[in-house]
Protein backbone atom coordinates (compact mmCIF):
# COMPACT_ATOMS: atom_id res chain seq x y z
CA UNK A 1 0.00 0.00 0.00
CA UNK A 2 2.22 2.48 -0.88
CA UNK A 3 -0.25 5.71 -1.16
CA UNK A 4 -1.43 4.92 2.40
CA UNK A 5 2.69 4.98 3.35
CA UNK A 6 2.98 8.22 1.33
CA UNK A 7 -0.29 10.10 2.91
CA UNK A 8 0.99 9.03 6.55
CA UNK A 9 4.76 10.82 5.33
CA UNK A 10 2.80 13.71 4.10
CA UNK A 11 0.79 14.19 7.37
CA UNK A 12 4.17 13.42 8.93
CA UNK A 13 5.43 16.02 7.22
CA UNK A 14 2.67 18.49 8.07
CA UNK A 15 3.19 17.57 11.66
CA UNK A 16 6.67 18.37 11.83
CA UNK A 17 6.21 22.29 10.22
CA UNK A 18 3.32 22.79 12.46
CA UNK A 19 5.53 21.95 15.22
CA UNK A 20 8.17 24.30 13.54
CA UNK A 21 5.43 27.16 13.72
CA UNK A 22 4.29 27.15 17.37
CA UNK A 23 7.99 27.76 17.96
CA UNK A 24 8.15 30.68 15.75
CA UNK A 25 5.04 31.96 17.14
CA UNK A 26 6.33 31.34 20.73
CA UNK A 27 9.69 32.90 19.90
CA UNK A 28 8.13 36.25 18.87
CA UNK A 29 5.65 36.41 21.38
CA UNK A 30 8.61 35.97 24.29
CA UNK A 31 10.59 38.48 22.25
CA UNK A 32 7.29 41.09 22.73
CA UNK A 33 7.59 40.03 26.18
CA UNK A 34 11.04 40.71 26.93
CA UNK A 35 10.99 43.93 24.70
CA UNK A 36 8.04 45.06 27.58
CA UNK A 37 9.61 43.76 30.65
CA UNK A 38 13.20 43.88 30.00
CA UNK A 39 13.93 40.75 31.60
CA UNK A 40 17.44 39.17 29.91
CA UNK A 41 16.40 35.82 31.02
CA UNK A 42 13.42 35.83 28.35
CA UNK A 43 16.12 37.34 26.01
CA UNK A 44 18.20 34.46 26.52
CA UNK A 45 14.63 32.00 26.22
CA UNK A 46 13.97 33.61 22.82
CA UNK A 47 17.79 32.18 21.55
CA UNK A 48 17.22 28.94 23.10
CA UNK A 49 14.08 28.63 20.99
CA UNK A 50 16.23 30.03 17.75
CA UNK A 51 18.09 27.40 17.86
CA UNK A 52 15.29 24.58 18.37
CA UNK A 53 13.79 26.44 15.09
CA UNK A 54 17.03 26.15 13.02
CA UNK A 55 16.61 22.57 14.21
CA UNK A 56 13.56 21.90 13.12
CA UNK A 57 13.75 23.91 9.56
CA UNK A 58 16.91 21.65 9.06
CA UNK A 59 14.69 18.54 9.83
CA UNK A 60 11.37 19.75 7.71
CA UNK A 61 14.08 20.18 4.51
CA UNK A 62 15.42 17.12 4.80
CA UNK A 63 11.79 15.37 5.55
CA UNK A 64 10.53 17.49 2.38
CA UNK A 65 13.84 16.19 0.26
CA UNK A 66 13.04 12.41 1.17
CA UNK A 67 9.87 12.65 -0.06
CA UNK A 68 10.17 14.14 -3.17
CA UNK A 69 12.96 12.04 -3.92
CA UNK A 70 11.76 8.61 -3.16
CA UNK A 71 7.92 9.24 -3.72
CA UNK A 72 8.25 11.27 -6.87
CA UNK A 73 4.92 13.20 -6.18
CA UNK A 74 2.65 14.70 -8.41
CA UNK A 75 0.32 17.64 -8.72
CA UNK A 76 -1.29 19.09 -5.47
CA UNK A 77 0.88 17.01 -3.80
CA UNK A 78 3.91 18.14 -5.38
CA UNK A 79 2.74 21.65 -4.75
CA UNK A 80 2.05 21.11 -0.95
CA UNK A 81 5.90 19.73 -0.40
CA UNK A 82 7.15 22.81 -2.45
CA UNK A 83 5.05 25.30 -0.73
CA UNK A 84 6.10 23.66 2.85
CA UNK A 85 9.50 24.19 1.95
CA UNK A 86 9.18 27.67 0.98
CA UNK A 87 7.03 27.90 4.74
CA UNK A 88 9.50 26.62 6.28
CA UNK A 89 11.91 29.14 5.10
CA UNK A 90 9.69 31.58 6.10
CA UNK A 91 9.21 30.15 10.08
CA UNK A 92 12.25 30.27 9.95
CA UNK A 93 12.98 33.90 9.55
CA UNK A 94 10.14 34.84 11.76
CA UNK A 95 12.66 33.07 14.38
CA UNK A 96 15.30 35.47 13.60
CA UNK A 97 13.04 38.46 13.76
CA UNK A 98 12.10 37.10 17.03
CA UNK A 99 16.22 36.90 18.06
CA UNK A 100 16.94 40.83 17.18
CA UNK A 101 13.79 42.07 18.73
CA UNK A 102 15.49 40.14 21.72
CA UNK A 103 18.47 42.03 21.33
CA UNK A 104 17.22 45.02 20.93
CA UNK A 105 15.31 44.77 24.45
CA UNK A 106 18.71 42.97 25.97
CA UNK A 107 20.42 46.34 24.80
CA UNK A 108 17.23 48.28 26.27
CA UNK A 109 17.64 47.29 29.32
CA UNK A 110 20.90 48.50 29.83
CA UNK A 111 19.53 52.26 29.12
CA UNK A 112 17.16 54.79 31.25
CA UNK A 113 13.58 53.26 30.77
CA UNK A 114 11.71 55.80 28.63
CA UNK A 115 7.86 56.01 27.47
CA UNK A 116 7.57 56.29 23.81
CA UNK A 117 4.27 57.17 22.45
CA UNK A 118 3.98 53.94 20.17
CA UNK A 119 2.43 50.76 20.66
CA UNK A 120 4.27 47.62 19.85
CA UNK A 121 2.33 45.42 21.24
CA UNK A 122 -0.58 46.13 19.71
CA UNK A 123 1.03 45.58 16.39
CA UNK A 124 3.29 42.48 17.96
CA UNK A 125 -1.09 41.45 18.61
CA UNK A 126 -1.50 41.91 14.67
CA UNK A 127 1.33 39.99 13.53
CA UNK A 128 0.58 37.23 16.28
CA UNK A 129 -2.69 37.42 14.64
CA UNK A 130 -1.39 36.99 11.41
CA UNK A 131 1.08 34.00 11.77
CA UNK A 132 -2.18 31.97 13.43
CA UNK A 133 -4.00 32.69 10.32
CA UNK A 134 -1.52 31.78 8.00
CA UNK A 135 -0.92 28.83 10.07
CA UNK A 136 -4.95 28.21 10.43
CA UNK A 137 -5.14 28.59 6.47
CA UNK A 138 -2.70 25.68 5.87
CA UNK A 139 -3.99 23.40 8.73
CA UNK A 140 -7.58 23.60 6.68
CA UNK A 141 -6.35 24.53 3.24
CA UNK A 142 -8.42 27.78 3.70
CA UNK A 143 -7.45 30.10 0.80
CA UNK A 144 -9.83 32.94 1.64
CA UNK A 145 -8.30 32.79 5.05
CA UNK A 146 -5.33 33.22 3.78
CA UNK A 147 -6.38 36.49 1.99
CA UNK A 148 -7.21 37.69 5.10
CA UNK A 149 -3.68 37.71 5.98
CA UNK A 150 -2.44 39.98 3.35
CA UNK A 151 -5.14 42.81 4.26
CA UNK A 152 -3.90 42.12 7.83
CA UNK A 153 -0.60 43.05 6.54
CA UNK A 154 -1.25 46.09 4.34
CA UNK A 155 -2.57 47.59 8.21
CA UNK A 156 0.94 46.16 10.08
CA UNK A 157 2.31 48.71 7.31
CA UNK A 158 0.59 51.01 8.41
CA UNK A 159 1.13 50.70 11.89
CA UNK A 160 4.82 50.41 11.68
CA UNK A 161 4.99 53.79 9.09
CA UNK A 162 3.26 55.61 11.77
CA UNK A 163 5.69 54.52 14.45
CA UNK A 164 8.57 55.42 12.24
CA UNK A 165 7.25 58.89 11.34
CA UNK A 166 6.54 59.24 15.49
CA UNK A 167 9.95 57.97 16.54
CA UNK A 168 11.97 60.78 14.18
CA UNK A 169 9.63 63.22 15.53
CA UNK A 170 10.81 62.33 19.53
CA UNK A 171 14.01 61.74 18.30
CA UNK A 172 14.43 65.27 16.65
CA UNK A 173 13.14 66.58 19.92
CA UNK A 174 14.82 65.12 22.23
CA UNK A 175 17.99 63.65 21.04
CA UNK A 176 18.55 62.25 24.69
CA UNK A 177 16.76 59.44 23.69
CA UNK A 178 17.66 58.79 20.24
CA UNK A 179 19.16 55.38 21.30
CA UNK A 180 16.19 54.24 22.89
CA UNK A 181 13.79 55.45 19.54
CA UNK A 182 15.98 53.92 17.58
CA UNK A 183 16.17 50.41 19.41
CA UNK A 184 11.87 51.31 19.30
CA UNK A 185 12.29 51.76 15.10
CA UNK A 186 14.12 48.80 14.78
CA UNK A 187 11.83 46.39 16.74
CA UNK A 188 8.74 48.01 14.86
CA UNK A 189 10.92 47.16 11.67
CA UNK A 190 11.03 43.67 12.68
CA UNK A 191 7.64 43.48 13.71
CA UNK A 192 7.28 44.57 10.15
CA UNK A 193 9.24 41.57 8.85
CA UNK A 194 7.97 39.23 10.31
CA UNK A 195 4.14 39.82 9.28
CA UNK A 196 5.82 39.68 5.29
CA UNK A 197 6.82 36.20 6.32
CA UNK A 198 3.43 35.81 7.44
CA UNK A 199 2.20 37.31 4.70
CA UNK A 200 4.86 34.86 2.36
CA UNK A 201 3.48 31.53 4.19
CA UNK A 202 -0.30 32.74 2.85
CA UNK A 203 0.73 33.22 -0.24
CA UNK A 204 2.13 29.78 -0.32
CA UNK A 205 -1.31 28.48 0.98
CA UNK A 206 -3.02 30.04 -1.60
CA UNK A 207 -0.42 28.76 -4.00
CA UNK A 208 -0.80 25.36 -2.80
CA UNK A 209 -4.95 25.32 -2.38
CA UNK A 210 -5.54 27.12 -6.07
CA UNK A 211 -2.54 26.28 -7.88
CA UNK A 212 -1.93 29.75 -8.84
CA UNK A 213 0.48 32.66 -7.95
CA UNK A 214 -0.62 34.96 -6.29
CA UNK A 215 2.52 37.18 -5.43
CA UNK A 216 2.99 40.63 -6.35
CA UNK A 217 -0.49 41.15 -6.78
CA UNK A 218 -1.11 42.67 -3.93
CA UNK A 219 0.50 46.22 -3.85
CA UNK A 220 2.77 46.11 -0.87
CA UNK A 221 3.56 50.05 1.26
CA UNK A 222 7.10 48.66 1.60
CA UNK A 223 8.86 46.43 -0.87
CA UNK A 224 10.42 43.95 1.97
CA UNK B 1 16.26 11.19 -26.03
CA UNK B 2 14.67 12.56 -23.06
CA UNK B 3 17.47 12.61 -20.25
CA UNK B 4 19.08 14.88 -23.31
CA UNK B 5 15.75 16.77 -23.58
CA UNK B 6 15.84 16.91 -19.59
CA UNK B 7 19.64 18.11 -19.44
CA UNK B 8 18.71 21.20 -21.82
CA UNK B 9 15.57 21.91 -19.70
CA UNK B 10 18.13 22.24 -16.97
CA UNK B 11 20.29 24.37 -18.63
CA UNK B 12 17.46 26.68 -19.59
CA UNK B 13 16.51 27.08 -16.26
CA UNK B 14 20.11 28.05 -15.18
CA UNK B 15 20.00 30.69 -17.96
CA UNK B 16 16.84 31.91 -16.36
CA UNK B 17 18.09 32.03 -13.02
CA UNK B 18 21.55 34.33 -13.74
CA UNK B 19 19.26 36.21 -15.80
CA UNK B 20 17.41 37.39 -12.77
CA UNK B 21 20.52 37.09 -10.80
CA UNK B 22 21.78 40.20 -12.84
CA UNK B 23 18.50 41.90 -12.37
CA UNK B 24 19.09 41.71 -8.88
CA UNK B 25 22.69 42.97 -9.15
CA UNK B 26 21.60 45.76 -11.23
CA UNK B 27 18.95 46.71 -9.05
CA UNK B 28 20.94 47.17 -6.49
CA UNK B 29 23.56 48.93 -8.20
CA UNK B 30 21.36 51.62 -9.20
CA UNK B 31 19.78 51.83 -5.99
CA UNK B 32 23.43 52.95 -4.30
CA UNK B 33 23.58 55.00 -7.27
CA UNK B 34 20.09 56.84 -6.07
CA UNK B 35 21.83 56.84 -2.89
CA UNK B 36 24.66 58.58 -4.02
CA UNK B 37 23.64 60.94 -6.51
CA UNK B 38 19.65 61.16 -5.01
CA UNK B 39 18.73 61.14 -8.48
CA UNK B 40 14.80 60.14 -8.36
CA UNK B 41 15.08 59.37 -11.95
CA UNK B 42 17.09 56.16 -11.07
CA UNK B 43 14.75 55.55 -7.91
CA UNK B 44 12.18 55.03 -10.47
CA UNK B 45 14.20 52.54 -12.44
CA UNK B 46 14.90 50.55 -9.73
CA UNK B 47 11.34 50.31 -9.33
CA UNK B 48 11.28 49.26 -13.13
CA UNK B 49 13.57 46.64 -12.24
CA UNK B 50 11.93 44.91 -9.28
CA UNK B 51 9.02 45.01 -11.57
CA UNK B 52 11.04 42.51 -13.46
CA UNK B 53 12.58 40.32 -11.27
CA UNK B 54 9.00 39.63 -9.49
CA UNK B 55 7.81 38.62 -13.71
CA UNK B 56 10.82 36.73 -13.28
CA UNK B 57 10.58 34.81 -9.92
CA UNK B 58 7.48 33.59 -10.88
CA UNK B 59 8.68 32.00 -14.11
CA UNK B 60 11.66 30.50 -12.84
CA UNK B 61 9.51 29.07 -9.64
CA UNK B 62 7.14 27.69 -13.01
CA UNK B 63 9.77 26.25 -14.81
CA UNK B 64 11.36 24.65 -11.43
CA UNK B 65 7.96 23.45 -10.49
CA UNK B 66 7.29 22.00 -14.27
CA UNK B 67 10.48 20.33 -14.15
CA UNK B 68 9.47 18.31 -10.87
CA UNK B 69 6.74 17.56 -12.29
CA UNK B 70 7.44 16.26 -15.46
CA UNK B 71 10.87 14.59 -14.83
CA UNK B 72 11.05 13.62 -11.63
CA UNK B 73 14.81 13.81 -11.28
CA UNK B 74 16.33 12.11 -8.72
CA UNK B 75 20.01 12.88 -6.34
CA UNK B 76 21.88 15.96 -7.48
CA UNK B 77 19.62 17.13 -10.10
CA UNK B 78 16.71 16.76 -7.54
CA UNK B 79 19.42 18.73 -5.70
CA UNK B 80 20.21 21.58 -7.99
CA UNK B 81 16.21 22.31 -8.58
CA UNK B 82 15.07 22.69 -5.00
CA UNK B 83 18.62 25.30 -4.76
CA UNK B 84 17.12 27.03 -7.15
CA UNK B 85 14.01 27.74 -6.12
CA UNK B 86 15.72 29.06 -2.81
CA UNK B 87 18.20 31.20 -4.89
CA UNK B 88 15.03 32.52 -6.46
CA UNK B 89 13.69 34.01 -2.92
CA UNK B 90 16.57 35.04 -2.26
CA UNK B 91 17.42 36.64 -5.29
CA UNK B 92 14.00 38.26 -5.19
CA UNK B 93 14.37 39.75 -1.81
CA UNK B 94 17.48 41.41 -2.93
CA UNK B 95 15.19 43.20 -5.50
CA UNK B 96 12.79 44.19 -2.26
CA UNK B 97 16.26 45.57 -0.50
CA UNK B 98 17.24 47.77 -3.13
CA UNK B 99 13.74 49.19 -3.55
CA UNK B 100 13.96 50.07 -0.10
CA UNK B 101 17.23 51.62 -0.83
CA UNK B 102 15.93 53.57 -3.60
CA UNK B 103 12.82 54.54 -1.57
CA UNK B 104 15.28 56.18 1.10
CA UNK B 105 17.47 57.93 -1.10
CA UNK B 106 13.93 59.42 -2.57
CA UNK B 107 13.25 61.04 0.88
CA UNK B 108 16.39 61.93 1.29
CA UNK B 109 16.84 64.20 -1.97
CA UNK B 110 13.72 66.12 -0.50
CA UNK B 111 16.10 66.92 2.58
CA UNK B 112 19.18 69.12 3.11
CA UNK B 113 22.26 67.21 2.53
CA UNK B 114 24.97 66.76 4.94
CA UNK B 115 27.90 64.72 4.95
CA UNK B 116 27.90 61.66 7.16
CA UNK B 117 31.36 59.60 8.86
CA UNK B 118 30.55 56.21 7.14
CA UNK B 119 31.36 54.99 3.94
CA UNK B 120 28.08 53.27 1.98
CA UNK B 121 29.24 53.07 -0.88
CA UNK B 122 32.23 50.56 0.43
CA UNK B 123 29.80 48.25 1.93
CA UNK B 124 27.45 48.33 -1.36
CA UNK B 125 30.49 47.15 -2.81
CA UNK B 126 31.50 44.49 -0.79
CA UNK B 127 27.82 43.40 -0.77
CA UNK B 128 28.08 43.35 -4.67
CA UNK B 129 31.15 41.39 -4.73
CA UNK B 130 29.35 38.63 -2.21
CA UNK B 131 26.78 38.57 -5.00
CA UNK B 132 28.90 37.99 -7.79
CA UNK B 133 31.00 35.27 -6.12
CA UNK B 134 27.87 33.27 -5.00
CA UNK B 135 26.39 33.24 -8.68
CA UNK B 136 29.92 32.52 -10.11
CA UNK B 137 30.07 29.79 -7.55
CA UNK B 138 26.88 28.52 -8.57
CA UNK B 139 27.45 28.78 -12.25
CA UNK B 140 30.72 26.81 -11.37
CA UNK B 141 29.63 24.51 -8.85
CA UNK B 142 32.64 25.49 -6.61
CA UNK B 143 31.69 25.18 -3.22
CA UNK B 144 35.10 26.96 -2.02
CA UNK B 145 34.37 30.15 -3.52
CA UNK B 146 30.51 29.95 -1.58
CA UNK B 147 32.46 29.46 1.55
CA UNK B 148 34.42 32.62 0.69
CA UNK B 149 30.62 34.13 0.55
CA UNK B 150 30.06 32.93 4.27
CA UNK B 151 33.42 34.54 5.36
CA UNK B 152 32.66 38.39 3.58
CA UNK B 153 29.34 38.38 4.98
CA UNK B 154 31.29 38.58 8.34
CA UNK B 155 32.97 41.38 7.61
CA UNK B 156 29.61 43.43 6.14
CA UNK B 157 27.80 42.42 9.59
CA UNK B 158 30.78 44.34 11.13
CA UNK B 159 30.65 47.48 8.92
CA UNK B 160 26.98 47.41 9.23
CA UNK B 161 27.41 47.65 13.34
CA UNK B 162 30.44 50.37 12.90
CA UNK B 163 27.89 51.95 10.94
CA UNK B 164 24.76 51.88 13.06
CA UNK B 165 27.23 52.93 15.96
CA UNK B 166 28.69 56.22 14.54
CA UNK B 167 25.10 57.16 13.28
CA UNK B 168 23.77 57.11 17.16
CA UNK B 169 26.50 59.21 18.06
CA UNK B 170 25.73 61.50 15.47
CA UNK B 171 21.86 61.77 16.19
CA UNK B 172 23.17 62.10 19.81
CA UNK B 173 24.97 65.45 18.89
CA UNK B 174 23.43 66.83 16.38
CA UNK B 175 18.69 66.44 16.26
CA UNK B 176 18.92 68.57 13.70
CA UNK B 177 20.15 65.83 11.04
CA UNK B 178 18.35 63.28 12.99
CA UNK B 179 16.18 61.93 9.81
CA UNK B 180 19.50 62.07 7.41
CA UNK B 181 21.11 59.87 9.91
CA UNK B 182 18.28 57.40 10.46
CA UNK B 183 17.83 57.05 6.69
CA UNK B 184 21.67 55.89 6.24
CA UNK B 185 21.32 53.48 8.93
CA UNK B 186 18.12 51.78 7.22
CA UNK B 187 20.21 51.56 3.53
CA UNK B 188 23.17 50.27 5.96
CA UNK B 189 20.54 47.52 7.57
CA UNK B 190 19.22 46.95 3.71
CA UNK B 191 22.58 46.08 2.46
CA UNK B 192 23.52 44.17 5.51
CA UNK B 193 20.32 42.11 4.47
CA UNK B 194 20.79 41.63 1.10
CA UNK B 195 24.22 40.48 2.05
CA UNK B 196 22.66 37.66 4.41
CA UNK B 197 21.04 36.39 0.87
CA UNK B 198 23.71 36.19 -0.63
CA UNK B 199 24.77 34.03 2.02
CA UNK B 200 21.40 31.95 1.89
CA UNK B 201 22.43 31.46 -1.62
CA UNK B 202 26.30 30.61 -1.10
CA UNK B 203 24.89 28.02 1.71
CA UNK B 204 22.57 26.58 -1.21
CA UNK B 205 25.01 26.09 -3.40
CA UNK B 206 27.65 24.44 -0.64
CA UNK B 207 23.99 22.22 -0.26
CA UNK B 208 23.86 21.56 -3.88
CA UNK B 209 27.73 20.70 -4.45
CA UNK B 210 28.27 18.51 -1.31
CA UNK B 211 24.51 17.41 -0.41
CA UNK B 212 24.94 18.82 2.66
CA UNK B 213 23.58 21.34 4.92
CA UNK B 214 25.23 23.82 5.89
CA UNK B 215 23.12 26.31 7.49
CA UNK B 216 23.19 27.25 10.72
CA UNK B 217 26.55 25.99 11.43
CA UNK B 218 28.53 29.29 11.07
CA UNK B 219 27.84 32.12 14.19
CA UNK B 220 26.11 35.11 12.82
CA UNK B 221 26.24 38.29 14.25
CA UNK B 222 23.14 39.00 14.37
CA UNK B 223 20.23 36.66 13.37
CA UNK B 224 18.84 38.22 10.36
Amino acid sequence: MPRIHFHQQLAALKDKLLAMAALSQQALEFSLNAYLTLDVGLCNHVREIEAAINAAERDVDQMAYDLLAKEQPMAIDLRFILSVIKINGDLERIGDQSTNIAQRAQSMSGLPQISLPIDIPAMGEKVGVMIRCAIQALLEADARLAEHVLQLDDEVDAMNHAVQDELLNVMQQHSLVSEQALNAIIISRNLERAADHATNIAEDVIFWVRGSDVRHKFSLDEAD
